[in-house]
């Protein structure tokens, strides 16, 4: 595995490998890797004849007042991890490679930008469009992988990465859970153990979801109120919010029909944690 | 030469000429070709092994009540042009073409994106900055050509190239003029033969302000005064702004040091007409 920090050696190693005539599978991710991310990778690797990963916390997503300097980090651990799981390619760059000098350039998907965490994390999307367009623009992949668990940023990326041509092909994966339910994330690492206890209440509040459709439910009302009601039992009374919207355009609905996504973001102790099933019925 | 109207021909033809070594220039245009468009031709020639253009009147860069509609458009003309030119390529998609269903996002360059032009034309280099970040995903050239007349578009076009590691190169041509002065223009077949004459004031003025500065001029202040009085002798009373700004940062300057744009916006009757000079100094 190469590990490339900077720019122009991601993009020399890119038009190389197409010039060769091999396609690329993209993961893009803030590292302190988990099985999450190692879950993409081995995806990517069936999809593609090199694998890129990028590890870059970017501040253009974080939000004065959120946990850009706190987010965990661990290149070394993440560097072995990426390695065993067969990368090809790890790309690490600094802000400085990123973001030289003056960025003025934005990346917006209207409306899908300002629903569920965009009414809670004003230009975090902005944040995400932008540095993702110019991760695609770096490593040129065929394919990009990312995961369900942030759905509301899979949908935005994806089109995105249609409206502006660019070619490229997005697989989204399964979330990976924890034995005990909970959606691994980096963030985890914030919980202490009883906070952990606490988190479960929203993968849990979720099943409960799924359950009452498979039982026949299709009234919005009732399910979030089952939800809410989930939540607020195991001791969870900081909700961001609890939606249930069209997976596609996310937009509102008011009976479950076709594919539907139910997401939640509620804040454990000062850890804010977000999780979502995808339905379809 | 070519004719193109879809999207996935265009790309499958840059694809291929790409996969042959073959390098591109792309010029991009609304139509109503001029001697100003085919001198960009000429240059974008000498610059790659093929040349692109593209003719498409993009509604997201109009605001409501401007001249969308009315725009002058005479493609046979055009392709008549453009094969005389030696085009390799004419890309000429239709809306529908360029934005399929729901089309939500959108590109911005901050600040630059608000003076000048930006301040009268709200959302204009929004509309500008999307098109031609998705007409550069899908012609995929290594070299854009465009030309100095729209001063303030050419300086956030390449902005945003640099910023999202596109590692496509800009080339800015010289403003081609009619024998009188008059910057080319596909609006100024808007003009009557008398507001014409009036027009006339508008390079005028930007040539008394090229003077005052060869002559030792450096205030800000007293070469505005000059082409305002220029202007309004001409007989151009209805002037959006005249300006004086670092011509790579569009920022305001209090003297005149290093390279400045000298820029003009003013309506003469009903048609909205911009020029500017660059100085070096």
């Amino acid at each position: 595995m190469r590990l490339i920090k900077s720019v122009g050696s991601m993009k020399f190693w890119s038009d190389e490998t197409r010039t060769r005539g091999r396609t690329v599978a993209f993961v893009p991710t803030m590292g302190f890797l988990h099985e999450g991310h190692l879950s993409l990778v081995r995806r990517a690797r069936k999809e593609a004849d090199a694998v890129v990963m990028s590890i870059f916390v970017n501040p253009l997503q974080f939000g004065p007042r959120e946990d850009f300097t706190a987010y965990p980090r661990d290149i070394r651990r993440d560097i072995t991890l990426a390695r065993a799981e067969g990368c090809d390619v790890l790309f690490a760059p600094s802000k400085k490679q990123m973001y030289p000098g003056a960025f003025l350039t934005r990346v917006n998907v209207e409306r899908m930008d300002s629903v569920l965490c965009g009414g809670f994390r004003p230009g975090h999307f902005e944040g995400v469009c932008t540095v993702v367009l110019k991760l695609v623009n770096i490593v040129r992949p065929h394919v990009l992988v990312l995961g369900q668990k942030d759905a509301q940023q899979a949908v935005i990326l994806g089109r995105m990465l249609r409206d502006l041509n660019t070619g490229v092909r997005l697989i989204v994966c399964p979330t990976v859970r924890d034995r005990d339910g909970l959606a691994m994330s980096s963030r985890n690492s914030y919980l202490s153990p009883q906070e952990r206890e606490r988190a479960l209440a929203i993968p849990r509040s979720l099943f409960i979801a799924r359950k009452l459709v498979l039982a026949g439910e299709r009234r919005v009302g009732p399910i979030l109120a089952q939800i809410k009601t989930a939540l607020s039992r195991g001791g969870i009374s900081d909700v961001d919010y609890v939606a249930i919207l069209d997976s596609k355009e996310l937009a509102p609905i008011e009976s479950v029909r076709g594919e539907v996504l139910i997401a939640i973001a509620a804040r454990v102790g000062t850890t804010r944690l977000i999780d979502n099933i995808k339905l379809r019925v």
